[in-house]
């Protein structure tokens, strides 16, 4: 892609977001105004504000770019009924997840602030078992409001049938790939091809698949005679974006992550990088990756000890390359679609995986 | 009701039980041979097994009675078109809620056999991140699934989209209750207007307005007509169920419950029963329920003591006298359907809440 071309696919991609922020910050507002809370309470609203907290605070929005990006692979409007709620579907979806995800891992950050079970432990002091409540039953709530969403959704019900079913079907495979997830830490080495499986369910799917889905159905196409053309770009997208998180969480500059570096390392996660890192390590060096692994007071120090162990074994010249060779293949799927789809959105979802591999060195 | 009608009714009530209960365990075997899961795993079959478990240790399935019912109000045809997956959607979210409640309180026992979180607890010692995860996914999972049940359902559109709303709302309405009920127990002596609050969303709603609704909705029947009659029914029986509960918690025979009483006392849960306590105590009396409210291990010699200084100030009287007459007030609303709805189905509804409120002595 040349300069002027990627210009023009960074401002689409920033004109998504815009559009998005707006509307998923107009939809808290008319939450907060809506929400049949309890007369009596102000910690109904103090959870629907620290949800909104958190959904705000976006980020990249990929998945709303993958949604709004496949509908154009129709057609050239952005303001196709289901698509603003499919839209909100999705990222409501993943406030869900990122709530309960950061109760499992008991995780401080995210997007840069506190997680929501923070926020409550910080709002608690010495009530633990009601911050992990409250933070438990915000997660709860996200969900049933991003299924909410598309039942409001004013278009035909078959429709509104179809994002259903896409929603709910992206949650139960997210939810078995992060119960594989936790799986995946009793195995030593776990197999490459089982790291797969947990990406396929626990991140391609939701993320990328069903955004996807749902964009081509709001466009008013029939999903079946593109399924396996979906899903291989799916699968491929997702662990591009798995193997490059799981890189930049051992190798990332820390000013350029949300969460400090080496997080995977210290909750024992038996990452891409970290599989790599043990299956290629010698005893000595397998003895430091091991007792590092899980340990949550690993200090900085041991951390760069382990980024030097995969530096001398070539792991992090690995890893890119892996992460290289699943884009362009995603990339050359997508370019089958010429003539499928409209040209500039093919070009735009073959230009995606290769600038999702970039920024990793 | 004399006795061969009063013999009747249980038989009635049965016949549904058996009928449901035949039809969940139906339910996980399919899902069980359908669901989607990974395929390296065998975390998932465990999970959906737990859920199984969990689900098919019904007890009374009050709630599938009351859909039945309000169905029969209408129609005396059992087998209506969506009734059935209603019916597992309404327990499915039960499923949900009692997973992500024992998580909250921490609660070893359910339903006379292990929580959720406790298995887990069991099956991976020293792993209590991992079995609070898996319990935490395993009730997400049961949330998606009983959504899905209902999408999958072969009814006209309207409909489906008609219940999902009924089911998502009185999710919703759920978690809000939730919330205030730990909110509740901030206070140091709760309204008995927030007592009511909670009540209404935390269990009313989902657990006798929403069956009643998703039965008639299968019956053909226009809800909006009849909203102001199955609120007020819903909310009355609601009451009559807390009451009865706090009660037996704290006055119950240890053999007829589930779990061993005095739970809301350990437990710190101000309940109707603990809050007329506090209300009516002196203060040497006030300082031995304070002392012991939300001491996990407040001895069985507490948990009497409070119970004598309950029956000293005729609380235990006090709270059966209120149970029997919201009963009554339910059962009057009942009565009141005579002429709107069939007579057999008008009678179950009447009786229900006297027979809710008996066995509380």
């Amino acid at each position: 892609m040349n300069p002027t071309a990627a210009a023009a696919t960074e401002e689409r991609l920033a004109a998504h977001r815009r559009r998005f922020d707006a509307a998923f910050e107009a939809y808290f507002t008319r939450l907060a105004a809506t929400f049949d809370a309890p007369p009596h309470g102000r910690f109904t609203p103090e959870c629907l504000q620290l949800l909104r907290e958190l959904s705000l605070r976006g980020g990249k929005r990929l998945r709303v770019v993958l949604l709004y990006e496949a509908a154009r692979l129709v057609s050239t409007d952005d303001g196709l009924p289901g698509l603003a709620e499919a839209a909100l579907s999705v990222e409501l979806l993943q406030t869900h997840l990122l709530v309960h995800d950061d109760i499992i891992d008991d995780s401080p950050v995210r997007r840069g602030g506190p997680t929501t079970y923070h926020a409550y432990r910080h709002a608690f002091p010495g009530h633990d078992r009601t911050a992990l409540g409250l933070a438990l039953l915000a997660g709860d709530l996200a969900a049933f409001l991003s299924l909410r969403v598309l039942l409001e959704a004013d278009v035909p019900a078959a429709l509104r049938q179809a994002m259903l079913e896409v929603q709910t079907r992206a949650a139960t495979d997210t939810i078995a790939g992060q119960i594989l997830d936790l799986e995946r830490d009793f195995h030593d080495l776990p197999d490459e091809e089982l790291l797969h499986t947990v990406t396929e369910y626990k991140s391609a799917r939701y993320s990328i698949l069903a955004p996807m889905r749902l964009g081509l159905l709001a466009a008013g196409e029939d999903l079946a005679p593109h399924d396996a053309h979906l899903r291989r770009y799916a699968t491929l997208v997702g662990v591009c974006g798995q193997l490059r998180d799981d890189y930049l969480d051992l190798f990332g500059d820390d000013s350029a992550l949300s969460k400090p570096p080496g997080g995977d390392l210290r909750a024992g996660r038996r990452t891409y990088a970290l599989r790599a890192i043990l299956a290629r390590a010698g005893t000595a060096d397998r003895a430091v990756v091991e007792a590092a692994l899980g340990d949550p007071h690993c200090p900085p120090g041991t951390v760069e000890r382990v980024r030097d162990i995969a530096c001398r074994q070539g792991t992090d010249a690995l890893l890119r390359a892996d992460l290289r060779r699943y884009a362009e293949q995603a990339a050359a799927e997508a370019a089958t679609w010429s003539g499928r789809w409209r040209e500039e959105a093919v070009a735009l979802f073959t230009h995606l995986p290769l600038r999702l591999a970039k920024g990793t060195g």
